[in-house]
């Protein structure tokens, strides 16, 4: 099978699955019900669902064991886009094309909603058909991945930068925190699924940390280079809030070489694993060379 | 053992506990992890870990079984509290006595500092050195609490009923959702935690639902009958945004009665148990009768 009809099976297994997830739109309360499915029903490229299942797919995991950890991660990404795009925080008004949750409601009901989504995302994991000590690796992975040392820890390091100055270091800190450790964890859950042993998941985090900083740079460049209306979102906000960024730092040519490195990176990570490893392989492909 | 000295020993153990379960404050990001532990060491009762640690007391459960779970359940309180303190929630300044969290930090921080405790509460529970079943049996009673289906579904009702008048049956399941959902959560963890029977737990729950309604009742009339200087945060709130409360629906002295009845009604529930649920009763007169 291609990997284009691969990605279309698991994206359309990952909506069905997120849509049974999330609570009943009709049942009281309603706002904060209708809020968490326009959060995260909202059309995303659903990369991290696409992770755990091309990383599960790599050791012939079940499907079925894939459903709540792809869902989790998932959640947790929604959910903090919904928390970062408040007005206290980058008081962003678009995303993916439609307004942000606490426009299209209201600021109290997009607070509960992102929480009550970080909160679904742990009871999936919880839930899910997993072996107990399969769901509490998946569960640790998630939660070190999306706290204080991972994507909150990162945001806080976003914050406290933004408007000064930061060395490449400090940005690419920030950035692992920011999106690497959600993706890492993505594949780690995914591998874990597929029983797969210490190395294959130490050969895998490097894979995650490559893909982590090339999504990123891919995003500064498309920040710089792209319209609003192709991304979905305020293009030329990182200029526009003087954030630091691979581009500014490294200058354009700078930052599209570093994408290649990266890319080469991750090739290598995945050469080991031979073809079964070529979906992992496409969606680093599909994150390097994304337009959106 | 007296119980208050039970108690002092318990909420001893929590602290050192907590402190430990939290973020240096001195490492990056510094803001975050000062406003995380603002928020969760900031001397609240601790009822939530002493419930945890009197059912599972109850049991004879090891206690270092109930260090995960007693903590788990307090920073999801805290995290809650720290959001609806927040100004597009209740707006509040004051709290246990002190600025909330986002006056003494800063708004941002605040709605992450609320975000990673809440994913600290589920990795301490995914870390804990607990049977992994026993761990996800934790996990989803506690997920299960504190989510749309739980606490953060009683504050979104709690939010769509203010300025209107509830009938006293709204106003009750907003309160088992909002309170009385993480109340019956921490019975459960330490229940589970000793080993008890789907009999016992059930007693448990129908326990635990008293006390979190007799919990509320209790606040309410302490909104009316004591100073804010008493209470630790703002008194008289509830009249002022015009909240339905129990004695406003039953009268001061229908309020007082229905505690009276709630207390007869917890009592009922522990009698079985005999001498061993002392501890748990100890906690439920100490909610009645508490003064702030």
């Amino acid at each position: 099978m291609s990997t284009e009809a691969l990605f279309a099976g698991w994206i359309a297994r990952t909506e069905q699955h997120l849509h049974a997830a999330l609570p009943d739109p009709d049942a009281a309360p309603q706002r904060l019900h209708q809020a968490m499915r326009y959060a995260a029903l909202g059309g995303g490229k659903r990369m991290r669902p696409l992770l755990v299942r091309a990383a599960g797919h790599l050791f012939a995991a079940d499907p079925a064991l894939l459903d709540a950890p792809a869902s989790a991660v998932e959640l947790v990404h929604a959910y903090s886009l919904v928390h970062d795009d408040l007005p206290a925080m980058d008081d962003d008004a678009l995303r993916r094309g439609r307004p942000t949750t606490h426009i299209a409601f209201d600021e109290a009901t997009a607070i509960l909603a992102g929480d009550a989504l970080q909160t679904r995302a742990f009871e999936l994991l919880a839930d899910a058909p997993l072996p107990p000590a399969l769901a509490v690796a998946c569960l640790r992975t998630l939660a070190t991945a999306s706290g204080a040392a991972g994507m909150c820890g990162g945001q806080a390091l976003d914050i406290d930068a933004t408007g000064r100055r930061q060395p490449l270091s400090g940005l690419e800190r920030m950035h692992a925190l920011k999106t690497g450790a959600l993706i890492r964890a993505a594949v780690r859950m995914g591998a874990l699924c597929g029983g797969a042993g210490d190395a294959e998941l130490a050969r895998l985090d490097g894979f995650a940390d490559a893909l982590g900083v090339a999504f990123q740079v891919r995003d500064d460049i498309l920040d710089v280079e792209a319209s609003s209306e192709q991304l979905g979102k305020t293009a030329g906000k990182d200029a526009a809030q003087d954030k630091s960024t691979f581009p500014a730092l490294l200058g354009m040519d700078g930052a599209k070489a570093r994408l290649e490195a990266l890319a080469a990176d991750m090739r290598d990570a995945l050469a080991p694993f031979g073809a079964r490893a070529d979906a992992l392989s496409a969606l680093a492909e599909l994150a390097i060379r994304r337009s959106h």
